[in-house]
């Protein structure tokens, strides 16, 4: 089985995975606007712990219209360009085309669902630290690997042949039958380490966790996700956050996501990572006095910012 | 009955109420360091609504004993710098010498207190928006008022005094039997405003009321102090809120004394305006999460500050 795979949104993880289904014989057609010219002559270079490879030769297109009905299409753009989605998913689209969002946070495969049915679309969680160096070289500095699960379903055989596209890629990937609940899971590294990077003066997440004050916040606004979590029926256990704290303790000082696209001048992913999960909670009864407060203090820096 | 005073601490409270003092008649005498030359030569100038006047001969040193024994010593050094008052104090101490501290925040009586004698303190709230232009110029935006009470005890013959020496130069002043539970009610806007100002970006007070999530974080933030004062034995109504954000609504754009701080590369007074509230809330098993996180934000964003 081959599945032909569309990429939309070319950013450090799309470009990052895209190439190595690329390399690992998968049939990958990228979306690519301005970087097109370089990638189609110069290819994807990737670097990593393990990994240093050239995907020569990269089949790239500036419209999805060039690159037509896809079997899967992964979407790793920047959630805050998802109206973008709107024009840009129908032309990859046969009646049983897959829709996998690699995208941060919370409400990204709602609104794949919204506009082109729940049936077609799953969604990964990607536990990687990755960089873009230019528009034809990316550097995954740790991790890499993915969860792979249904929106509205247990895992079932087309989640299987997904995840299997990505194992021969070498992506280590597993399957999940509840993709909400790991999509929670998540949120207990991103909504400390990616919010606090950026409202504590621009620093990494080892500047996080050697600050006695800050590593208890982080751990004050991971027990806010499990709450949150469980109030909104999806089960973390009370000690979750260990886990994540750990994970930092041990990687080298990396700049998360959110502090990245500040740096580059990016929108941020605000909604996605604090917005939506704030909202959900409270739909649920549930308070998170502390990412709520990430939520407005990074609303109004990303404002301010947008007008300088 | 005419009062030696001595004023420690000549930024912008310290000028400008030592300024009305000895504008007012009071037998003033101002500890100066770097400003003491052009203030001898030029005087102070003041002015503000309803005042515009120069308190041309004003009697300052660089030592504090050149000053000698004071009757009335009034302290508005930045609590930062509270540990110099170790020294400069002494000199200006007769038996019955009163310490009168216009600090900001927690803890600043209890400090002098406990090298000078509780017998000797009495604190005062200042209200006031205010701004030093120059070594000689003070600028009062708004309000100036004064609320006055002794450390330990309700208010006496003493306190009486020192308020009719303020409301001889024209300083509204009000005395209170409750000087903790004030200063309580004053952390109500200086948590909020002077936190988020920084924070949230460097914004003034009109700028933090006029955003949705900033102003709902603001109340939600004078609430955790209304709280905490309560768990604390301090009666400050639920509704203590409302006439701070009012105020706020109604006066025109402020930078709090914090911001004013950080744009001068100044230190700040963290500890006395939310580390202390933090600590004695916790010591009365109360919980001040949103406060706390302000705390360790600023905390950090002031060591990398100072590392620069």
């Amino acid at each position: 089985m081959c599945l032909k795979i569309g990429i939309v949104g070319s950013g450090s993880v799309g470009t990052y995975y895209g190439a190595k289904l690329a390399h690992g014989g998968s049939d990958v057609h990228f979306l690519m606007r301005g970087d097109l010219s370089e990638v189609q002559r110069d290819g994807i270079f990737v670097r990593g712990e393990g990994e240093n490879f050239r995907a020569a030769k990269v089949n790239c297109y500036n419209s999805t219209n060039e690159i037509g009905p896809c079997d899967l299409v992964i979407v790793a753009l920047k959630a805050t360009s998802n109206s973008d989605l709107v024009d840009l998913i129908p032309p990859l689209l046969h009646a049983r085309t897959m829709l996998l969002t690699l995208q941060n946070g919370l409400g990204n495969e709602e609104f794949l669902a919204e506009h082109f049915g729940a049936e077609r679309v799953l969604g990964a969680l990607c536990f990687i630290a990755v960089d873009r160096h230019s528009k034809t070289e990316v550097e995954r500095y740790a991790y890499g690997h993915v969860v792979l699960g249904e929106l509205s379903h247990t895992a079932r055989q087309r989640t299987r042949e997904v995840a299997a596209e990505f194992s021969r890629a070498k992506v280590h990937c597993s399957v999940t039958n509840n993709l909400a609940l790991e999509r929670w899971r998540k949120l207990i590294w991103n909504i400390p380490f990616n919010g606090l990077s950026i409202v504590a003066g621009r620093i990494d997440t080892a500047a996080i966790v050697a600050d006695k004050n800050l590593r208890e916040l982080t751990i004050a606004l991971m027990n806010e996700v499990i709450t949150a979590a469980n109030k909104c029926g999806h089960a973390l256990t009370n000690d979750a956050w260990q886990e994540h704290i750990k994970r930092s303790e041990t990687m080298s000082g990396y700049k998360p996501s959110t502090l990245q696209d500040w740096e580059a001048g990016k929108p941020l992913e605000i909604e996605a990572i604090w917005g939506e999960p704030v909202r959900r909670a409270a739909a649920c009864g549930g308070k998170m006095p502390r990412t709520e407060m990430i939520y407005s203090l990074l609303k109004k820096m990303d404002q301010r910012r947008a007008l300088r």
